[in-house]
């Protein structure tokens, strides 16, 4: 089967925002085995978006729409596809009691042009809406598979994985499913992962192994045919066990999680605490360990010592080591090895992690952009210190600093 | 004018990323004025891609393609286009002797299909390439335009910036171009401003009014046509007199700036300094304070007292307070309170702020999911505090806190 996914709104022709429903749909359809050939984005225009309809029909089998669902004049898909196909609006019951009672519940009006997000086309299933009110709908016409999705991504995508997905699956029911393998990799960069398995890569046939790399993270997504995930794993198995074999030691997960929940998890498994001491990074670890749920069990908090001041008066670095001629200054080992014993003692945490740096866009202390040192000393220990030398701008290097912290103290609770 | 934007690439259908460059573009172009009434993402496919430009040659003016410029054999966007056209490829003898130094000063060997980068297409105009190899080029036939740039967003947007927008003024040299001021606003609702201006958004006809809300902030374009930046902004300055009327105590600036940016300059102009205490938002407001470049010098940092242990162990707040039966409870306006002007007194900075709430997915001592307190401690005073009631999902809720913490001391920075 081929897609094509026609993202619908102004907004993204005049650059507001993102298509990011567009990669977000691409990438569960992939897992799916369906092929994207084209990506369009189109305005709440009725004549462009009939044109749209009409180009994807002749080229895909399955059309995606996502946006236009909502209870203004500008939101016109259904409308649109239901001149297109031919097919009256009906009343969705279900969804417009619901909506009903939400207005009601909220003590405000319902005006008319609300209903329309209860619109359905004749003979097409629902799609619910749980995180919000206009309902999503698909059908089948003259073999074209449709889907009309809410623009919101958090909307869109629930709908999408909790009820599109399973539509999918019935109407793809005749074809082989695809099996797929996501490994997570810390503490390798890209190229060089790439660089180790190149000649698996290059000679892939099945499964396929495709390398990615985002937000500071590399992975490895292996993905087979199969008519069950049993018989997948099964055909997956030897190329993974190939490629633990190469680079298994930088595996930190088989499932597509960010390091922070691995991190977060082992901490939890064996009952110790974290604090962390920012510099450079400047709050940005802390706010990936505190994205995910659940994170108050194991992660204490800690300190965003940004000046000098405060790594001294709230961590109790002397300044001496800081300041001064001579002095190893902020950015240096030892400055991180006392962060880290320093928030670890100060906060009762088993693990002190620590990071200070450089981010740019300008040299400190005389010492280059990118030059960070990260600190980890574990409860009546003394710290370990790390010297990494990063690139890229300073957004790009307060990521890589937090990510390459937890790197370390991944491959100390790994070995735990 | 009116254009497309044909984002080329296999990685961009497979959902590995999202098409940011269409994003950029739109933005750009809708400030030279130009209409995009679609954008494209189409795989590195000869048949496809002559396919999305025969398509994009019947409904645009100007067409702009990214992506494919590169080395190997899946780069074939100058291929495609050169054949479209009935046009050979040339050599672009700059970029190919920058390009041979380039790989000469680092001692690699320069391999033929490297030379594919210095490519231009016979009589086009190169846009020279300031972070990367591949050159870009830009060429006028049959009335239609067509611009090539890279896929790389750090090639990509220097290389539109610095040398597309100059030969697009060139070609639209006829027409009148776009003049606009965006007004930033925080404090208010998305739904309550456009709510205040909805007679000036529907009645608008010049200037255009458009309002749009991303990353918790809320904004206006106000755009006009106009032969000079002079003449423009009169045309605006009556409209933005009236919004100023109605909503101006809202406004924090007139450019394209997030909140943190204001803040640290008014911090900067009264030579003041800032410190926090995360609670729920975990990090990210110091995140945001530090992503700006220079804020070390009034952002002092803070302290993420995530657990109710570090609020009492790092800024001193009575546990009792925090925890037992009749206690305030860690999410309370007591509790914002004391962390405000404890991190204030602990780090000598002359404000403290602080955070303290439920971001969910659970609520926490009873309290839903949502509630937030903000404390506001300025030096020598008793700290403010205010009740929020947020919504949205855990990563909504800390940016959202975020952003209105910002948002108090910005109201308090600006009376000052």
């Amino acid at each position: 089967m081929n897609a094509e996914i026609i993202a619908v709104g102004t907004e993204l022709l005049m650059g507001q925002i993102a298509n990011t429903n567009g990669q977000f749909l691409s990438q569960e359809l992939a897992r799916l085995g369906v092929n994207v050939y084209f990506q369009t984005v189109v305005g709440d225009n009725e004549s462009r978006m009939r044109q749209s309809l009409e180009l994807a029909r002749s080229r895909a089998d399955l059309i995606i729409c996502t946006g236009g669902l909502g209870p203004t004049q500008d939101d016109l898909t259904k409308d649109v596809l239901a001149a297109y196909l031919g097919r009256g609006l009906i009343m969705h019951e279900p969804s417009l009691r619901y909506m009903t009672e939400f207005f009601e519940s909220r003590g405000v009006v319902m005006v008319d042009s609300n209903k329309r997000q209860a619109h359905m086309l004749e003979g097409s299933d629902p799609l619910p809406n749980d995180t919000g009110l206009a309902v999503g709908i698909a059908l089948t016409q003259d073999g074209t598979h449709y889907m009309l999705l809410p623009g919101p991504p958090k909307e869109m995508k629930p709908m999408f994985l909790n009820y599109g997905v399973q539509w999918l699956r019935g109407v793809m029911k005749d074809e082989v499913p695809l099996v797929s393998r996501m490994l997570k990799f810390a503490g390798i960069g890209e190229s060089l992962l790439e660089d180790r398995l190149l000649d698996l890569i290059r000679g892939q046939t099945d499964p396929t192994i495709a390398p990615y790399a985002k937000e500071g993270e590399v992975a490895v997504r292996l993905t087979t045919r199969a008519a069950s995930e049993r018989e997948g794993l099964a055909a997956i198995a030897p190329v993974e066990a190939e490629i633990r074999r190469r680079v298994g030691e930088f595996i930190f997960a088989e499932r597509d999680v960010p390091l922070e929940t691995i991190v977060l998890e082992l901490l939890k498994t064996s009952g110790r605490t974290l604090a962390v001491a920012e510099s450079c990074s400047g709050g940005q670890l802390s706010d990936m360990l505190t994205a995910i749920p659940g994170s108050s069990q194991t992660f204490l908090g800690g300190v965003v010592c940004y000046s000098n001041a405060l790594k001294n008066k709230l961590i109790g670095v002397p300044l001496d080591v800081l300041e001064g001629e001579g002095a190893p200054g902020a950015v240096s080992a030892q400055a991180a090895g006392l962060l880290a014993e320093g928030v670890r003692d100060r906060t009762g945490a088993d693990f002190g992690l620590s990071i200070t740096g450089v981010a740019g866009p300008d040299p400190s202390e005389g010492k280059p952009v990118g030059l960070v040192f990260v600190g980890l000393a574990e409860r009546g220990k003394a710290a370990e210190t790390f010297e990494l030398k990063l690139s890229g701008n300073r957004e790009t290097i307060k990521l890589r600093a937090s990510k390459s912290a937890l790197t370390k103290l991944w491959q100390r609770l790994k070995t735990v």
